[in-house]
């Protein structure tokens, strides 16, 4: 039933899954793809050669031949204001989901090794196309190019191979058949046994608008991988990067004499509610989300046939109690607080800073002066418009702009944001870091998530009363991300065992060149489960482990 | 924060574990506890030392000193009709929630090994307290007192050990720590990461009537392992055993220096609720439940802060299409009928028989010839008393009897069930097994679980509507055990891919001392988490990955 001879493909890639299982044993740091855009590493006419195929999709029909396709559908709109205008397939859900359900039983039989084998043919695959993604990635997020690059795509990659290395490593856990032999009066009785690996059904991925392929790919491979049909509906925003994702998968599925709908595309066209169609169908029976915590909340309680993975929304934080770097410190956070804007579930929203001020390498800093501090950083990063735009990208949509304005009233402006025209592109919506002040008490405004270029600046009690905020804070909303600054080891110490007990994964003292909103795949891991801001992990063995149940059959020998 | 040196329990129990791991891993036979009650093995006095263990027991107050004690309650009735008489303390919930939680951060802080040495200790010293354990498993249950000792002892610690061995192996799959070292220009960047095992919070275990120690254990000693303080609430009918489990384990816990409140017990006053209010706290983050469909699909409706695993029941089917030993066949079927009088959740129900008959060794057989032979089986296990309630126990309860009644009159009775004076007990409540015929169209019967000493002889137009009614009825209403008899090889590839599909194990040509309703710890799979019948598999690692959450920390070195 499962297997036969080793595939091409396993042979191919068996090196690099090798290494993946090593360092996700290991956890220390490894990649499988070079993360610098540069020509030296991806060769002189890469860029231009993606850049080139993100243009040969603009203004025209996908390219993508699925069944049950009805009509087409754009949705997109750019953050850098060019005009996209890629008309999607609109697929019937009947035919998608009678495709998927049809291609299973191949993939299933193929076992996991000629699966995990074409799984990272995909990324292989994904990764000759990557500035083309990039392109993609850049053009319906508002990232700028760098970033773009980077998360969507070498991060991205890395953190997909990760999922399909824990993937693997949990189906061979249990050995494909065995022997059992039970000593008895005279002869031992003996059965044999055989284990398959059996996929639960068909998977969905609902994509965001931000960060379409990192947040999206784990979950698509885990679940390829482990056998389960994967349809992908993308975020009607950020259609493009999984609109391209699919088609070469479904070209490197076919090539390997697989069924291309083991990978579909699903476009909602305007007030569709496709996700919510799609999420509470009896054959769908995973769902990948990230996005809104009510939305999340709701296919957590409906799509109840399905295992649900969640990564939804939660309120970010900083304490500050000391520094020894107080330059680097402002540095650091203000650079966090820039990267894209703030449009990262890992940006920092909440900085809890005692009313007194702080002790640092240059002497003692009121409260204002730590403000100051961190606004003077966030100008320095973003006074030269075609240095900031870098940095910043561009304003996702306009809840974000709609968020700003509402965000100047609810407390002392420390810095304000600005427009900042875009010198490359001119309709683009670009707009600096806001920074409120606030006290303890406004937890009305600062108990939840502000997603977009806002921080909130609270002056607390002591670092005491900062570390129960932080607990009492992201026990009820959640967070993605915290951090500490301090140069005592027992507030330290005292920080790791509140971050432990809200189970949220804690930065302590970054002033360098590693950022609280960056998580390097094969050693960090990216949400904990374990608060109300995702009720899952990229990437460990509970993200994988129930997309398939083990089946087993014995007979005598 | 973690460990610190090598505990002492963790270094006594180290060979137990690594064997386990390597059976985990191979799934080939091991056992660590002997399954015979034999006095070479447990020596001379044990069984009457326990025995009597057992009697001290009884008609008194359960010797449990646990917060939050009320008052005292007793809900028993042994089906063997004895007087039992035990009071057990009835906590206030608040109280018993809060003293478990108290005792989380210690047990945690302790780390894995630490948890594992003592969670192997405690099942150590549940076994040398085997004896006592089985006389409360056979006068709660109601099974003779063999199986009572070797399902309710030795089976259900081996099941415990692995559930424990899956728990030290997915807890030390991330390491504790990790130097980060990223390439750089000039100097590489370099962080320390700390990772956390991070219990859930509280795990309630509710018992079942029929196997009290077998079913609890396991989730019990997979959330222990894990970090997380267990309450245990036991079937208002079956609280010995888990009272003798917590008593046992609570000694353990204290003298290893820990809180005994990580293990609690919660008995229920009549009509009290006790579980959904337990299931329902903020406080309880998972929760193993083993029983009804209706209930356990009522806990992964409300229980929706915690992680629910859940056995409830299923329709198990035997395809019978031919065979080449008819003999061995209506043997070994018929054994699994009487069998704790079929109250096993792994019991046959709907026999599938093509009606014009099947071939085998003795020549072509009808369908009347076939039910005749497993008939024939049956009655010569039942027909002396003294030697068949060593085989069917006792009725573990009127619901059972109210259905042997009504099962009666859904079809032809193939066998009709007696009543059995019990030699030794004058009061038990005992009945051999009942069989009906059916067709293939009565689905509205053989269509849901009759629980108890009732099986349907369903008669079909061939082998091929049988795979067709077994994979629709499993599909619908689940299964936790499957088999087939044929003697062709396509038959038996063809129910392989169904029972694949199904998502239900499969047992093939079972003629010998091998039954469908024993699944052997370390090597076969209990439920599968594939079908409705259980939503989660004794035993594998996503059984125990989503216990505990792993938290890191990072900082510059």
């Amino acid at each position: 039933m499962m297997g036969g001879m080793t595939h091409e493909l396993f042979r191919r890639h068996e090196k690099t899954l090798d290494r993946a299982l090593t360092a996700i044993r290991e956890r220390t740091y490894w990649s499988a793809y070079p993360e610098s855009p540069s020509p030296k590493v991806y060769g002189e006419t890469a860029a231009a050669d993606g850049a080139a195929a993100f243009q040969a999709l603009l203004g025209r029909e996908f390219p993508l031949d699925q069944p049950g396709t009805v009509d087409t559908v754009a949705t997109e709109a750019s953050p850098f204001g060019i005009d996209l205008g890629v008309r999607y397939p609109h697929a019937d859900v009947d035919a998608l989901l009678a495709a998927a359900s049809a291609a299973l039983p191949a993939w299933r039989d193929a076992g996991p090794q000629t699966r995990t084998g074409v799984c990272i043919e995909i990324l292989d695959r994904l990764h000759k196309n990557v500035f083309e993604l990039a392109n993609a990635v850049q053009m319906t997020t508002g990232q700028a190019f760098v970033m773009a690059f980077q998360a969507g795509g070498p991060h991205a990659l890395d953190r997909a191979l990760e999922a399909i290395a824990y993937a693997y490593a949990e189906m061979t856990r249990t050995p494909a058949g065995a022997t059992w032999e039970k000593p008895a009066k005279g002869e031992p009785v003996r059965m044999s046994k055989t284990f398959h690996v059996v996929p639960r059904g068909i998977a969905l991925v609902v994509g965001c608008n931000t960060f379409p392929t990192w947040n999206s790919w784990p979950g698509l491979f885990a679940s390829l991988a482990t056998g389960n049909p994967v349809v992908v509906k993308p975020h009607p925003r950020a259609v493009l990067p999984l609109a391209i994702t699919v088609r070469h998968a479904r070209e490197v599925l076919a090539e390997a004499g697989f069924d291309p709908n083991l990978v579909t595309l699903a476009v909602e066209a305007p007030g569709e509610g496709l996700a919510s169609t799609l999420a509470t169908r009896p054959e769908v029976r995973i769902v990948d989300f990230t996005g809104s915590t009510e939305y999340g909340d709701w296919l957590e309680a409906n799509a109840r046939q399905a295992v649900v993975f969640t990564e939804k929304a939660g309120v970010n934080t900083v304490v500050v109690d000391s520094t020894d770097d107080f330059t680097g410190m402002c540095r650091n956070i203000a650079f966090s607080l820039c990267l894209y804007s703030g449009q990262m579930c890992t940006t920092p929203q909440n900085i809890l800073v005692p009313a007194d001020g702080i002790d640092t390498d240059q002497g003692r800093k009121s409260f204002d002066e730590v403000a100051a501090g961190i606004a003077g950083a966030v100008g320095k990063l973003t006074g030269d418009p075609a240095r900031a735009v870098e940095v910043i990208g561009a304003i996702v949509n306009d809840g974000v702009l709609e968020r700003l304005d509402k965000a100047r009233g609810t407390g002392e402006v420390v810095l304000d944001s600005r427009e900042v025209a875009h010198p490359a592109y001119g309709n683009a919506v670009v707009r600096t870091p806001m920074m409120v002040k606030l006290g303890a008490d406004d937890v009305d405004v600062y108990g939840t998530e502000w997603f977009g270029p806002i921080s909130f600046l609270i002056a607390t009690g002591s670092t005491t009363q900062s570390l129960e905020l932080f607990r009492k804070t992201v026990g009820v909303k959640g967070a993605l991300t915290a951090s500490v600054y301090s140069a005592d080891q027992a507030v330290l110490d005292e920080a790791e065992t509140a971050a432990m007990e809200a189970g949220v994964h804690l930065s302590a003292n970054l002033t360098g060149g590693v950022f609280v909103n960056q998580s390097a795949a094969f050693s960090d891991f990216h949400a904990s489960g374990g608060n109300p801001a995702a009720n899952a992990t990229l990437t460990d063995a509970a993200y994988v482990a129930s997309r398939f149940r083990v089946v087993q059959s014995r007979r005598h020998i």
